[in-house]
């Protein structure tokens, strides 16, 4: 039939290596967002499919004039939108060699190797990041690669109202579990909420504590207490470690404290990684004591999307909730009890040998070098702020949170118009949020190529965008 | 920082290429499955991470070492479980090409090609399939990858959830509500009216046709009209398009007309591909008025998981049910309301460019050479069927359904010592289901190199192992 033999995929594969190396090595003289209407990638995309094979050339030619002209180049070093979404040339590798086994890790008896080496490395990440042994396999809890911290967010609440019900499996929701998130909280909770069946009416916005943008411990407590007297079930809360908007990061250990009885999600999904470093490693401070723990290392980890690690501290919790055996995948394995079947752990049946490409980050770069590129993003994080308090006009729109800086200028107006500016210029790139009822540009520094010259470059932009505005 | 630099990357990664090259190779001469125990993996790998940056070669030696030797081997060609993962190097090629860009996809404007070559290649699919205008973007519907079937399978219950009740979003499931399926349907359906918070008790297992596994019709029509009557409420039904077990197909078209009111999601996750052959054309006789269709590029279609295909009639229908927008999602694209943002196609926010390993595969093999990919699989399924016909001892437990072969031995002892026998050889590895209460096998052809002589040999291996259970 008609894959490639392997010379053949050697040949195209080196090919596109060479692609992938010179498309990297070229981001910095692209902009790093394109001007492009809708509908104009659909309009030059050839609408029918080809009868016959098409040479290697014809796609790669395709790409550079279709594809990348259209792209948001989110490897680009002056990209500071969002959160960064770093896919390091050394997950790369690790990503490829997944492929080329292309290995379903479904269930242990389906790809032993993909299942262990994952609970290897996540046991082993586990302890580099100080969350504790009860997060590992050998403490009675265990990590899993989710792809994205908002099917962490589900499955995670899909625990909770199986551990807050038994009958949750066969009666379905009740209607008066309540879960519990602060207004900054990321959306994927609120999606986790109506996905599971809730409604958006079963979450409860936890106040701030007064001058801050993080959930307010006595509030939480009241709110509980309210709902129990009033015959509603407090099912999850879920308190961030480094939110979206501003990256502040809520008492973990008094919500723990306060939440008894109720599953403890911390949604760390872009901070939580920082921990690799000692000084940070306040930041998970209480995280021992909750139920599950999910940080992204397809954000700031090197490590290509899809990979988010969720941990949990009790090994059977998921697959209390997500089991379901037909007959063509029993095995005895499985029937053993002995082994993890990770499909238990998450929404889709088949399952990609992810560890691979965490392998690659984790050993490509080392401990050390991991370190090294979180501290060297924080430090031009801390230098940025230092501009912004010193620049007449400009405005620290919160209080900066590792390598996350939100700015304003003295009006919404301006402040809008500065980052369209900028966006427009294609010299950097920029989102917003909005804080206090202001509108704030968020700068998210952390890609893996970004370093000092490229924060230079976009405060000197900012600055004349600021001027004109 | 410490990332690879693009020159390093170039040859490391063609070192990778050449492992995968290498690898693909060897395969026949491998075990299938290896002979492993539970922790062994465990045991031989590192339990901490290495300080410093290690060589590529350190992580090339463990996989030979550790990893290769404990797995299961997907891609070998003379694996026949389960359903085929077709991880086609053409597909590898693609998929190291998103891991280049490395874009992340969630809306229209955070990359617009990503967004738009995803739409333009399910459009032009749908018309290479015949699954109608109706699904194709132009025409008021469109396609979209998701992760798996299981993922695909929820999102159209949550939109059928919606559907049936615009208060669900706000005021969640009301109890009520249910879901028909047969006892050979998949169990991710289970899963996903699991994961809605409809419990098991929301599962109607409507019967089969006399004398079938597909799904009765008039029975359908019983059960829909009892519920109604009794107060309750039909919001999905799901039949199948090539079963699990035995390939089976639903009558896809008399269910839809039954099914009225209900949404009608048709499973096609296996067979829904082979319909690039006009030949099996008719297995979608019906899908053009049902309400949502998904297949999966990555079993029968040569696509590296994970990419699974699922097209709606509706455009909006996800959307109703899936859309949150935070602040730091809000842009000027999304407003105007003209671009699709895939977020809330799914369940995930983040999202891989994953149109690039499907085009990888539909322009490196052609339509041409995936038909015949297809066509020879199911030639050699009609072989190996006719052998067991011809083969004293052994019995069809099923109709052959296209690359599908069920077969049994006189006693489901024997059945299933030859099936360990043959696994435990490493020479072929099969998977079973049961049917009509008999252990059967299941023989399902379809990897990227299996050809008539891997067929062969598993067929000469299946009687000799007949021959002395």
């Amino acid at each position: 039939m008609a894959d490639l033999d392997p010379d053949a995929f050697r040949r195209r594969g080196h090919a596109v290596v060479d692609w992938v190396a010179r498309y990297r090595a070229g981001l910095p003289s692209r902009p790093v967002q394109p001007a492009v209407e809708p509908g104009s990638v659909r309009a030059a995309w050839p609408s029918t499919l080809p009868e016959e094979p098409q040479p290697l050339g014809a796609l790669l030619a395709m790409l550079d004039d279709i594809v990348v002209p259209a792209s948001t180049h989110w490897q680009h070093p002056r990209f500071f939108g969002y959160f960064p979404a770093n896919a390091s040339l050394h997950s790369l590798l690790g990503d490829l060699l997944s492929g080329g086994l292309g290995a379903q890790g479904m269930l242990w008896a389906t790809s032993p190797a993909a299942t262990e080496m994952e609970q290897v490395l996540l046991d082993a990440l586990a302890t580099a990041l100080g969350l504790g042994a009860a997060y590992t396999f050998g403490g009675g809890g265990g990590g899993s690669i989710q792809d994205s911290a908002s099917s962490a967010a589900l499955v995670a609440l899909l625990a909770a109202l199986q551990r807050a019900n038994p009958a949750w499996r066969d009666d379905g929701v009740a209607g008066t579990e309540r879960v519990y998130v602060t207004a900054e909280t990321h959306s994927s909770l609120a999606k986790a909420v109506r996905v599971a069946g809730l409604g958006s009416r079963a979450l409860r916005v936890v106040p701030f504590r007064p001058g801050t943008l993080t959930m307010d411990p006595a509030a939480l407590a009241a709110l509980l207490a309210k709902d129990r007297a009033e015959g509603r079930r407090p099912v999850l809360v879920c308190p961030t470690i480094g939110t979206t908007g501003t990256g502040a990061v809520d008492p973990v250990r008094e919500v723990v404290r306060v939440a008894v009885g109720a599953w403890v999600h911390v949604d760390a999904a872009w901070a939580g990684v920082a921990a690799l470093c000692p000084e940070h490693r306040d930041l998970l401070d209480g995280v021992d004591r909750a139920d599950s723990f999910c940080t992204d290392a397809h954000k700031w980890l090197g490590t290509a999307f899809d990979a988010s690690l969720l941990w949990v501290r009790e090994d059977a919790a998921l697959p209390a909730a997500l089991s379901i055996t037909p007959e063509y995948l029993r095995n005895t394995a499985s029937e053993s009890g002995t082994d993890v079947d990770y499909r238990d752990w998450q929404v889709p049946l088949g399952r990609r040998f992810r560890a691979l490409k965490l392998a690659a980050v984790l050993y490509g770069y080392g401990l050390a070098g991991l370190r090294a590129h979180i501290r060297g993003h924080v430090a031009l994080a801390d230098e940025l702020a230092g501009w912004v308090r010193d620049e007449p006009g400009f405005v620290l729109a919160a209080p900066p949170s590792l390598a996350l800086v939100c700015l304003r200028l003295a009006t919404d107006a301006r402040t809008r118009a500065a980052m369209e500016q900028v966006n427009a210029s294609g010299e950097a790139f920029l989102t917003h949020t909005v804080v206090d009822g202001r509108f704030s540009i968020r700068v998210a520094i952390g890609g893996v190529t970004t370093s000092r010259e490229h924060v230079v470059a976009l405060w000197e932009r900012l600055r004349k965008a600021a001027a004109t505005v």
